[in-house]
């Protein structure tokens, strides 16, 4: 008998044959004996025209009520699994964040995970009932609903899982795995056995959509044995598991790319002594994040160039709050640029292995891809290159680290 | 400064423009300085989607679970009006049933409330808040989501209004008071400035949807002073109010009919004593309701006949439990007919005058029209007759008591 978390998101529970199906998966888990924790999404497009509710009742809106209004779609998901589990024969009971309770700090909109009060679940498994969680929310310290941040369900499973001490945490989902690249780039991605969470996590934050980042920090943490996997289809998907149950590790595991990206480049800012802090203290204040950041030479030991990169919808924000803060940091053109990818090539093996980041530039080079930011890593090299370039360049890098699929 | 309750229903919350209207309205008191808690059903049309949701899930749904998918709808609507009304620079938040709390018992799917906590709602109107209250669902002693049956948010605002010991309970709906009789029979229906208790308790049960039955018995329990009137124009509706209120009595105030109703007869009954206790027995033991019930005098002494109603929705199973106890009974025909319909007469001044059945029955017989049953209380007096007659029967009804307009 092993203790088993299964989270399915949006399009697995889309519509009630849907939901059927995964009662059928959780009725197989259940029959073997295992005691099962089931958290759901909502309907795949209910929480967007919830979302869109709130949007159009006021510009500013209190995220309490945000969080009121849109964990109301998980709540429908849960209600409707334990129903059809029941119907088919299986002891189930729904479980809202407030419920559980799951808690979580004040932070609406974006909570963060506090604790897992599993005892009343517990209590629950032993009586041989399945367990249906309302995922994406928890209740903070005022009995308030919160959510978690978009994709925060998987969070809610790996929470859980971590709290219930499962033996295994499954993300069943639209695909079947995590894959060398996105296959709708690279025909030739290969889906991957295994992965390091280190790995899944830049994989995460970079852009692959797999699984929310804060939910593979939290594995990681807590040595949640994490599968990614598909609902679809009874196949195995891909392990999240610790760099040392990985006895080959590839060098190169996989290719990243991040559209989301913008450039913002100062120049001639004056080089003295806490430049940097003058510029990018201000952008932390209006809690627009930083990430690339390059600073040239000073070509004439009087003045510097600085190039960094914000979140495409936060370039606007940006811009204003630099344009504010021109006179005090006194330097000559603002130049903005949201015509950028970054591509990133990750890897665990690269600790151990020298002259991955110079392949990368060699391939980007030969293809006449001029790369105009770098960032490293110990575990992967990023480039921010003319968004034109996405396809090319990850198909490249692809091939050059030997990704692709024979 | 006074305290308000008021009570917004589905077509009045049935989309974000509505939503804007009604967050004006309830301005309108905020800034008059009175303590409110504003009551809301789920957007028109959602409660309907979600218990066919229900529905199409299992053929026999755990009430639990379909509370917890049902109770949804009011959620989302309890956040938009809060979002909306600071937006206008209204202070304001959403409670749900579990967080008021609105306790209730645990019979899922049509909970009776038991009590509701005012202390954080009281704390909340000292700070100058509107309290926006998700109406329909409440909270068992379990921890779990209850609803209150159709038309539970009128309940859960009297209730509210009781106990927060509210100066008025307004009922904001799609009509502008309760009529005469239903506007779409009887073009000349009056809307009535007052009721009692007692005659809007009869027109509730009777068929007259404008309020649920139990949110009028608990306004009466609790002399909640109740008042109906439209969410569109701000007019004055009608008053539910205590008989002594009202200086001029009617002797009717209203011609009420519902077509929810269903016949049987069971001939010859064999006439001994007990038989009404095994006829009716396993009918209520079914959980179906009886309504009128008229035994025939035995015409030889040794046989009976025996008519009563039923619910429309009640009539086949009330016929299959009636066949089952046919060998113990020992009746000769089983009669069910459902093209039926009961209307009534009521007004309190009824008490103090004779010859208000006598009027109804001559009415009825000028028409042509068939009594086939008839049921009297102290301020009603009911016949069944058939379907057809339904219009005829309330227009004349209407005409014969002075209850047209002029």
């Amino acid at each position: 008998m092993a203790r088993i978390v299964m989270k399915y998101g949006g399009t697995s529970v889309g519509d009630l044959v849907r939901i059927r199906e995964v009662a059928q998966q959780v009725k197989i888990e259940a029959d073997a004996g295992h005691e099962v924790a089931v958290i759901v999404s909502a309907m795949s497009g209910v929480t967007n025209q919830l979302v869109d509710y709130v949007d159009h009742a006021a510009k500013l809106c209190d995220l309490r009520e945000y969080d009121v209004v849109v964990s109301s779609g998980e709540q429908v998901t849960a209600g409707l699994l334990a129903v059809v589990l029941q119907d088919i024969g299986v002891p189930a009971r729904s479980w809202l964040g407030w419920q559980i309770p799951l808690r979580t700090d004040e932070a609406h909109g974006n909570a963060r995970i506090e604790d897992v009060d599993t005892t009343d679940l517990v209590r629950r498994f032993a009586e041989g009932q399945v367990a249906v969680v309302a995922g994406f929310q928890g209740v903070d310290s005022r009995g308030r609903i919160t959510t978690l941040g978009r994709g925060g369900s998987d969070t809610s499973a790996v929470a859980l899982a971590a709290a219930l001490g499962a033996d295994r945490c499954d993300i069943y989902t639209d695909v079947d795995g995590v894959y060398t690249t996105d296959p709708r780039i690279v025909a030739k991605a290969r889906k991957l056995d295994k992965i390091t969470y280190e790995e899944m996590l830049e994989m995460a934050s970079l852009g692959a959509k797999v699984l929310q980042t804060r939910s593979v920090e939290m594995a990681m943490k807590h040595r949640v044995r994490l599968q990614v996997r598909s609902s679809f289809e009874r196949l195995p998907g891909t392990l999240v598991v610790d760099e040392d149950e990985i006895v080959e590790k590839a060098i190169v595991s996989g290719i990243a790319y991040s559209r989301d990206e913008a450039k913002v480049t100062l120049t001639n800012v004056p080089d003295r002594p806490g430049t940097a802090a003058r510029i990018f203290g201000p952008l932390a204040d209006a809690g627009i994040n930083v990430d690339m950041i390059v600073q040239n030479a000073a070509v004439d030991d009087k003045t510097t160039g600085m190039t960094f990169t914000v979140r495409k919808s936060d370039l606007d924000r940006a811009v204003v709050v630099l344009k504010d803060q021109q006179p005090d940091l006194g330097y000559g053109e603002l130049k903005a640029d949201s015509n950028v990818v970054k591509v990133s090539v990750i890897g665990v093996g690269m600790r151990s292995h020298a002259g991955v980041a110079q392949s990368m530039f060699k391939t980007l080079a030969e293809k006449g891809i001029n790369i105009q930011v770098i960032s490293t890593s110990e575990i992967k090299v990023s480039v921010l290159v003319a968004e034109e370039y996405t396809e090319l360049a990850v198909r490249s890098l692809h091939s050059a680290y030997g990704l692709d699929a024979t």
